[in-house]
């Protein structure tokens, strides 16, 4: 085969061909792209991904990802000491975050319970959530898992074993997206959204 | 706003968005999955930026990037060095190449000469490709810039200058793609594909 570049070039288009989002065609794009704007992007970047890589940690607390060891969001205390928002993912996290309607604490249990994938309750950071439950001024528990058939599987068991304390337990709202048209919504978040309705 | 992460993490976020096809979400998604893999990913990432943006090279031949100085393609002793197929950018270079039907050397112009952009011949790489032709050995020059307005007015002044020498020059055909529907080409395509009809 012929070769237009070396080594060095192919090995970074195969690397950014494993970002989400980034095929063969556009990661080749990309890597010209870095190429052409040396110092503004590639350098920086080279530079940021050694830093971030070098002081990369999982909160011990909540399990977000962070540069800081507690995470930004556990040494805040502006926010509500009172409230964990439970959720699958450090994506959630910071999607929720992002929203800037919640002011409270997080915790990340990591995963969803699957039979068919073998995720036990084990294999999740329950146990956190509920040493943390344990540990005192925790009053309300914010079920967010998704809306998925796994996420509520999940999110039932996880009040099912936070009955046994002394906190409240809530769970996201379901019903229609805001902007979303009723024709084009399935059948189950229709019957949630009626279930739900509310006086006006 | 609250922060559930360091400026750091911002930083890298804020660089891989300035990737093409990369937007906000897809960046942040980017960042999470290189901090999720960070010894697979991250780090031989941060390292093959380092080294490419270390070594790269303009050739000074053909102006292909490269951490090679001449490029692969000029020193690849193989290639038929009779022939230089000019393209308008590396990218166009890089395609040609993977497509393996063209075994000659390459001449990158960098752009098309744009009256409203105010890009003349002098800020194009035509001088270079005159020298080569000059220089000797070259026995045919064709012409691969893009097949749009200000590509086919580059492709003709190119042409035009290279008439002065003792050298033939083509152009690239322009008919349908092959597995291109006729029903969605434009009017262009289809009147140029009657024009360069061949007997079966």
């Amino acid at each position: 085969m012929p070769r237009s570049h070396g080594s060095d070039i192919d090995t970074l288009i195969q690397l950014l061909a494993k970002l989400p989002g980034l095929g063969p065609r556009s990661a080749r794009r990309s890597a010209l792209q870095l190429l052409k704007k040396r110092e503004s992007v590639m350098v920086p970047l080279a530079d940021a991904l050694k830093r971030v890589g070098n002081s990369m940690i999982i909160c011990p607390i909540c399990c977000n990802i962070d540069t800081t060891d507690p995470c930004h969001v556990c040494v805040d205390h502006r926010r509500d000491q009172t409230m964990i928002c439970v959720v699958e993912d450090v994506s959630d996290l910071w999607a929720l975050d992002r929203s800037e309607t919640f002011k409270g604490l997080y915790h990340v249990i990591g995963g969803t319970l699957s039979a068919l994938d073998g995720i036990g309750p084990d294999d999740l950071n329950i146990a956190g959530l509920l040493e943390r439950v344990t540990s005192g001024s925790i009053k309300e528990v914010i079920l967010a898992l998704n809306a998925t058939v796994d996420g509520q599987t999940t999110s039932h068991y996880v009040a099912d074993r936070l009955s046994a304390y002394d906190v409240k337990v809530t769970a996201l709202a379901h019903g229609v997206p805001v902007g979303g048209e009723l024709d084009y919504l399935d059948d189950g978040t229709l019957a949630a959204a009626l279930r739900a309705r509310s006086s006006v």
